[in-house]
């Protein structure tokens, strides 16, 4: 029963929401976050640390982080006037939507897929237009994704999306640009692992913006860094949701280090698509599974059991995974990131066990 | 001449915004950003590192960083469940208001103020009353304020008020929370420098939320980090529009050895209020310069001679001082922050060279 201060000032649309969180468990198996295994190297970390120790920890970081927005811009090869940095890929999405969202706007979002899309646009009170995945293979279903972007006013898709693995194939997203009268956000937290994205297609359409972050293949979910590239137009526009001195300078001095170093991440993606297919191929012989195929560092599953008991007999055996049941379309249905394959063993095992006990 | 696209899709409010932006200029005596000249002493730099170095990075922070928040609530008393930590009190203001404003709803706040909070409103699509100071002594209006509260979802108040330093009394703190139907944001990021908090008044007023930052007397402007304090029902509802895992594992290191090693910062934070009281008595001395009284660690001057002029003629010396003429009521203005006391004499020998040769 709400107070009579939190219902005068609180929007009732804010009132209605349920926070997005995330309950905290330890176990020696962590494969509930769609984090990357591999830590970096020590000397990578003692290298960004020594770059920090010379920087005035006193001192705001630079208004605008030049030397790190050049970096991205020669990783990406898209136009520094074009890139924004955030503290995670979360403030630049939040920042897109402040900018185009609002009461009598609309969101056109595929469900299930990332929380916190359908959350920000609530809060901003716009109207969000669920396009459901096909229910079956839950995969993207276009025709009425195009369907749906012709009267939003943004789109948000997630390729791969999040958590269930699909891909929007590259024809598809070109027809959705096609067809969107708004901006289709294309959030590509997960692409390095599908080996896709739609930087090139940005020089053709202005519409199109995308978001990327480093705390998936990048190894770095701890620092909080995420980017975008979209129109210079549209990311002056962004810009002004932005906070100011949003990224601090331990991860300004990271994502130099990072980008210097990138092969020595490859190996580890690599590894996480190798061990995804291994994972895949291994889940499909057994038959209480059904493995949704996937391009990101994770595969959904669904059994018989009941996510919550299936999520309990893996964590009894110190395996965190992610019971994603309570998403549309996705009953008895648990998320599993890809570990090493010392951890995707043990998940397996566990799994297993789990299965024949039931 | 806006695109066909941006005028689209971009709410005309946000068009219409001037982005906040700083320009970049170096300088030997940097008082500019108000920040603390004293760096941290390098061995405290030195366990932060050590910690994070000991965190896994790939890992994300705890979704809710209860260490941090129980260090937090020892610190000033206030309970852990009316404490949300984020990056920088920036982000905590934005969610402040973001679970508040939207179209037909009103923000009171003074002006001459820090600039992002009629921005944020404004992205918001809210009505801003803007409450004008006394225009002689640059002195909150209290009667005019507590008028425009009546009327207003939210006030918002800096104080010591930037740029200006003038404080919010607590008696007219006190009036005000008991006139306001709505919330009242206090930003103390200047309070350490004021001898002065309204925390003791947050058990009696649920309408308060009291806003703090590391980045002026904590010294440690280039972490990003802030807090809010505010009754639990108001702190759950800001929550739903704060991004998740909003502070990194960085920051979230140094603000437990900042808030164990608190009596370190004490000295410097002496030395600045110090500092402020000399250079102001030094100001006053001389009668080409009117200098406004400020509890915060700067001084407001305003001079016969043009902003852009003086500034430039401090610029020349090494000087770099912000030149805040563009607020409403302050025409021939300058916002000087207090350094060392070095940099004040350089500051002191440059103004007296700057206004005799004009």
């Amino acid at each position: 029963m709400p107070d009579p201060l939190t219902s005068a000032v609180i929007k009732p649309e804010v009132r209605g929401l349920t926070a997005y969180t995330l309950k905290h468990f330890d176990a020696e198996v962590k494969i509930d976050q769609n984090e990357n295994p591999y830590e970096l190297p020590l000397e990578l970390k003692r290298e960004i640390v020594d770059r920090v120790l010379r920087r005035p920890w006193g001192r705001y970081p630079e208004f605008v982080p030049t030397s790190v927005i050049r970096t991205m811009s020669k990783f990406t090869g898209w136009p520094e006037e074009g890139i924004l940095v955030g503290n995670g890929s979360n403030e630049l999405i939040q920042a897109s939507l402040t900018v185009t969202l609002g009461p009598g706007r609309r969101l056109a979002v595929p469900q299930p897929t990332f929380t916190l899309y359908k959350l920000m646009a609530t809060t901003l009170q716009a109207e969000v237009n669920a396009v459901f995945l096909n229910a079956d293979r839950l995969t993207f279903d276009v025709d009425k994704l195009l369907e749906a972007s012709r009267s939003a006013d943004v789109v948000v898709v997630c390729s791969p999306n999040n958590p269930t693995g699909c891909l929007l194939e590259r024809e598809a997203l070109v027809a959705l640009l096609k067809t969107a009268p708004g901006l289709v956000l294309l959030d590509e937290a997960y692409h390095e692992f599908s080996g896709q994205t739609a930087v090139p297609l940005l020089s053709e359409h202005k519409n199109l913006v995308v978001l990327r972050t480093f705390s998936k293949a990048m190894a770095t979910a701890g620092l909080r860094f995420g980017y975008m590239m979209a129109h210079p137009d549209i990311a002056r526009e962004v810009y002004k949701a932005k906070l100011p001195y949003n990224v601090n300078i331990f991860t300004l001095a990271a994502v130099e280090v990072l980008i210097e170093n990138r092969p020595v991440l490859d190996r580890g993606i690599n590894d996480l698509v190798r061990e995804r297919e291994r994972v895949f191929s291994e889940l499909q012989r057994r038959s209480a599974v059904q493995a949704f195929p996937s391009c990101a560092n994770f595969i959904l599953i669904r059994t018989a059991r009941p996510s919550r008991e299936l999520f309990d007999a893996l964590y009894s055996s110190g395996v965190l995974v992610r019971d994603v049941s309570a998403y549309p379309l996705l009953e008895r249905c648990l998320r599993i990131s890809i570990g090493t394959p010392r951890e995707n063993d043990k998940l397996l095992a566990a799994l297993d066990r789990a299965l024949e006990n039931k």
